[in-house]
């Protein structure tokens, strides 16, 4: 079924301490549609500048994602820089430019204005809830966000809540938005606020879903090289969003299958800078992967 | 099967954001027995003071725990003074008085001296060593050790892994220790040191098994209310040897069926302040926890 993401196309500058990229393709929405093309067709709804590098687009496309609501504005394309340092965990942003993103004004293309599903990347959560206002009233419909619009733009956020299924956050942003520590009651809270499903990412640790009364937890791979953590949420939401279109339930198992999926694509995303680990992977690396997921967490039944 | 293990018995001042307890029953001894009671007969080897209240080697005892080998020293019994903040993550000690576990020199009682399993809690690495000299070769040796003894004792810990089938640490004691931030590579670097099997504890993110070549990731059970660390990771190790000594098996399916007892056994611990849980928890609820375990974790196989 058709999906539809919203959000940042970016050239990246990432230093590790495996290595370091200049100007590479980055962005919530080019992590996450790439993930998701591996599964189904991709709309984007994105803006670049005048110096966006064709080759970018054309990788996008040549993943069989439609790139017709990639816009380019008048000016330079959203940049950012980064570094981490030996934990991975978390990174240090060192420069911001928003350049043509800072006038980001979403513009569904008619063709896209029917989606299944749509995923709310980390944008004003007034576009959010725009874009939301350009199209049919989705299946389901996915957001991130993050403490700059928490802190700053709360009222706005929680106004966008409301028409969302699923939130995808870190623990962080989590326990930030429902002003609760515990991430089995910030949870709770943050169902109230509208999503009937939360999704909590804990980077190397895994993924934590709560939907409705039921939890599962999921792993992080535990890979030996990670070189480059950036865009791994995002590949997650891809993942993990691309399966719910090939098999759009909310049924419990599916949303777990789902965050396995979600897990996979963002194991493989960090084991190269930038989108480069996409360039070469396949559906069969997927599957492969995903097995080694159940080998992982699987444990016998207890003796009745 | 006989289980085996030396280590601190202590009297535990804790403050949490949700209380506080003065003068408690704690120690690595302590929390690992009692736990590892649910499954087998411990013996325990360490020592108390003058002033430790008798109420609590009974309670011991009540919980079917062997404690001929609690020497009674002169002086006062081990004291630790810790608080925890609202993540919950990490203790800051603020007092230490190690009291006659100053002068602790395990004696290993005739009866306890051919355990089929050892387990060596957080003490000395000499006086780790020391214990295992005392008797017969056990089946399965398990070790935990901390930041003091890899910093100031490593070459005495070196030697004493060498006999060690299974050591359990956390995630940073396990990096400090292989001098190796990815925990995949720091795994195989201590298992070059001598132990076959490593347990990486990660607090509220669960725990991963690494056995030989093959790896297992446990979440942690997502509480509600977590009132008390203290003593999660000594639980852990009870509940995984306990499960080891009633099914004495090295086996990677059995260690992970340990694991998740293991964890079952933390996630209780932390419910209540010092051991207070386990003055009412039954081997039904154990039993009850590990399905919720398995509902936790399960995710179904991809269509072939």
């Amino acid at each position: 079924m058709s999906l539809l993401v919203v959000g940042s196309v970016a050239l990246d500058s990432v230093k590790t301490p495996f290595g370091k990229a200049d100007e590479v393709l980055g962005g919530s929405a080019t992590y996450f549609s790439v993930s998701a093309s591996y599964f189904t067709t991709v709309n984007v709804v994105a803006t670049v500048g005048e110096d966006f590098p064709d080759a970018h687009l054309e990788f996008l496309r040549s993943r069989g994602v439609d790139v017709g609501g990639v816009e380019t504005g008048k000016g330079k394309t959203f940049r950012w820089r980064g570094e981490y340092s030996y934990q991975l965990n978390e990174a240090k942003t060192l420069e911001t430019q928003l350049n043509v993103f800072e006038r980001f004004a979403p513009r569904v293309p008619d063709r896209y204005r029917q989606p299944a599903l749509v995923f709310l990347a980390n944008i004003d959560p007034a576009l959010q809830r725009d874009v939301l206002g350009q199209v049919t009233r989705p299946k389901i419909v996915a957001c991130d966000t993050m403490n700059f619009w928490i802190e700053g733009r709360q009222a706005e956020l929680k106004r966008t809540l409301r028409e969302v299924d699923i939130l995808i956050v870190n623990d962080g942003e989590a326990r930030q938005l429902a002003g609760e520590v515990n991430l089995v009651k910030a949870s709770r809270a943050i169902m109230g606020l509208g999503p009937s499903t939360v999704i909590i990412k804990r980077g190397e640790y895994g993924a934590l879903l709560f939907s409705g009364a039921k939890v599962f937890a999921a792993p992080a791979f535990p890979l030996e090289n990670v070189f480059d953590p950036t865009g791994a949420g995002d590949s997650f939401a891809g993942g993990f969003l691309g399966h719910l279109a090939k098999h759009p339930s909310m049924d419990h198992a599916n949303l777990c299958k789902a965050v396995i999926f979600g897990s996979v694509l963002a194991s493989f995303c960090v084991e190269a800078f930038s989108l480069d680990r996409f360039r070469t992977l396949t559906r069969l690396e997927i599957q492969q992967r995903y097995r080694e997921f159940k080998h992982l967490t699987f444990f016998e039944d207890l003796e009745p």
